[in-house]
């Protein structure tokens, strides 16, 4: 299999006239900080010095994960379905913060143990399996499998960008996925799996230690190629980070930002920026997850997360809560007043 | 003069309770992290686990300062009043950023350089004089001005709070203030000037330095005590600065949190916990300033921001900004599904 996907460049010039439009405002040049950058950042990622966003959804794909079986997650494998079901009546986090933030929450089954039943029209279904295969035993799917759920992601944004999706938010569930956006984080930037291995939903030391050594022993074991993302993805990854590496991709290849969660979603952030090449301009970290491994991937693809309040719950809270952030970027752009209108006299010189 | 303000207790069981609440909804026990602490805050502060905010004022308080004469600004006197009337109009940033927070602004003159004319209605004025006094020279007011504008701002508190005031944020306007919230600070904390004084609006090198100087000679001179935190809001402060320490003690006294912007309102926060002790417990600190003095401040109280975007703007900009966190805290706690609800697993023991 061999992709090319062609990413817009960030577009500098509507960057510059929305940095233009900020300094003609009532507040001292660039007093309003990172508030400002991201006006300007969303000018260049979408082109569009008057850009707005009204469309905006969450992705929320979820899957289980064979390497539960061996412990590495304090949650046994059901309370995946059971927080799909739970997305889907509403009652989630995610679904608070979405709602007040104005965006929608697609809800999408990329190979939970168990299919979701009652649920049409509601759950979009792309299920590549009940669960990947354990990847302390096996590689956890195939290649074929892996270019496949990232081909549903990429689907998802081009069904939701024909409704007029301007803004992704990228989120997922699936109980065993620290342990494989770990590994995937190790294999892409070449760490020891002691450094980018965190307590997940709450680990004590000693299940740290093992889950530490799970990772290591399928890297070991799969030697997945760091210089083939959908290599490593399919060795050692899972349906819900490939599928979101897709729907990073679709969004980057049709100029709509994408705000990512934290450590899992960054983890798919890192695999889509090596499978697209020049997508990282497009993507904002919502977050900085209290997961170890978030740092490492941060640095790798040039980012500084908007919020840090020590969150480790994942689903796209941390997307939904900076979503608030880019609204006000937006306000500031839009409705303050100008020194020349307002009558305010400028710095002396 | 000698004042006692009665500032109720944290209520430890309100907290709990809502700790408790917390640890039933449908995610790993304090996995979001500072959402909840602050969910947690406000029950204790409030002293009601059911607290909700729907009357949230940003009290902005705007004076003028007699040490702008030694040029500590970049910008000429005349903006505060400018300011003052953008604020009136809705131009301003604080305005755009408290609308989509859905909070009301008050604007209050408590001492500009020139009065402002045909604002009746909208304006509260409390003018304790056309600015304060030139500190590198003279005290910047009197003990009795200093008192009074403590007491004005306790006031504005107490005229809201008869309109079902349940949620202070505090900003504030005046050209020069930053000299005078470093001079504060360094007075009441014993530093040096040199280690709370920062840019403002963006001084080069040299204005920097020439900063730190003025500031160094009015402390040298006036030898406000460190220990009398009206000595020092009378030597070195401002009209606001007193006046802000006068919303905080006025909304303490009645359980109502106040959500704190930059280093400014910072200052005149340590001056009201030095006023009225056992007043800390009922801040929120709303964003870390750029301001080299505000991390003192942060720490002497005990805060820690939510909010680190860089913002070197005022008005409670950085305060509003965080009324979203507050916002999001809240419907945590009171819409998401526990885990009986829902149906959710708990995790293996």
């Amino acid at each position: 299999m061999n992709w090319t996907f062609t990413i817009p460049p960030f577009d500098t010039a509507a960057a510059e006239a929305t940095a233009h439009r900020l300094d003609q405002l009532t507040k001292p040049k660039g007093s309003l900080g990172r508030l400002e950058e991201l006006a300007i950042r969303l000018a260049g990622i979408t082109g569009n010095p008057r850009c707005q966003f009204h469309e905006r959804c969450v992705f929320v794909l979820a899957a289980d994960h064979g390497v539960a079986q061996e412990v590495v997650s304090l949650y046994p494998q059901t309370v995946t379905v059971q927080m799909v079901r739970n997305f889907l009546a509403g009652g989630a986090a995610i679904n608070v913060l979405a709602r007040h933030a104005r965006a929608r929450v697609v809800v999408a089954d990329f190979g939970t143990l168990t299919p979701l039943e009652g649920h049409l029209g509601q759950l979009v279904e792309r299920r590549f399996g009940p669960g990947t295969r354990n990847m302390a035993i096996e590689p956890a799917m195939t290649r074929a499998q892996a270019a496949a759920a990232v081909e549903a992601g990429r689907e998802l944004v081009a069904a939701e960008a024909s409704r007029g999706l301007d803004l992704a938010l990228v989120g997922e569930m699936g109980i065993g996925n620290t342990t494989a956006a770990s590994a995937v984080t190790a294999a892409l930037l070449e760490l020891p799996a002691g450094e980018v291995t965190g307590r997940g939903t709450g680990l004590d030391e000693a299940a740290l230690r093992h889950k530490v050594e799970v990772i290591q022993r399928a890297l070991v074991l799969h030697r997945p190629d760091p210089n083939d993302a959908l290599d490593v993805l399919a060795k050692v990854g899972g349906f819900e980070l490939a599928g979101l590496a897709g729907v990073m991709i679709g969004a980057a290849e049709r100029r709509i930002p994408v705000l990512v969660d934290g450590f899992i979603a960054g983890a798919a952030a890192l695999a889509a920026a090596r499978l697209a090449p020049g997508l990282e301009h497009c993507l904002i970290a919502g977050h900085r997850s209290a997961e170890p491994g978030h740092r490492h991937i941060l640095d790798a693809l040039g980012l500084r997360p908007l919020l840090d309040l020590d969150l480790r719950l994942g689903e796209g809270t941390g997307a939904a809560l900076a979503l608030h952030l880019v609204d006000a970027a937006i306000a500031i752009r839009d409705e303050m007043a100008t020194f020349e209108d307002a009558g305010v006299d400028g710095p002396n010189l």
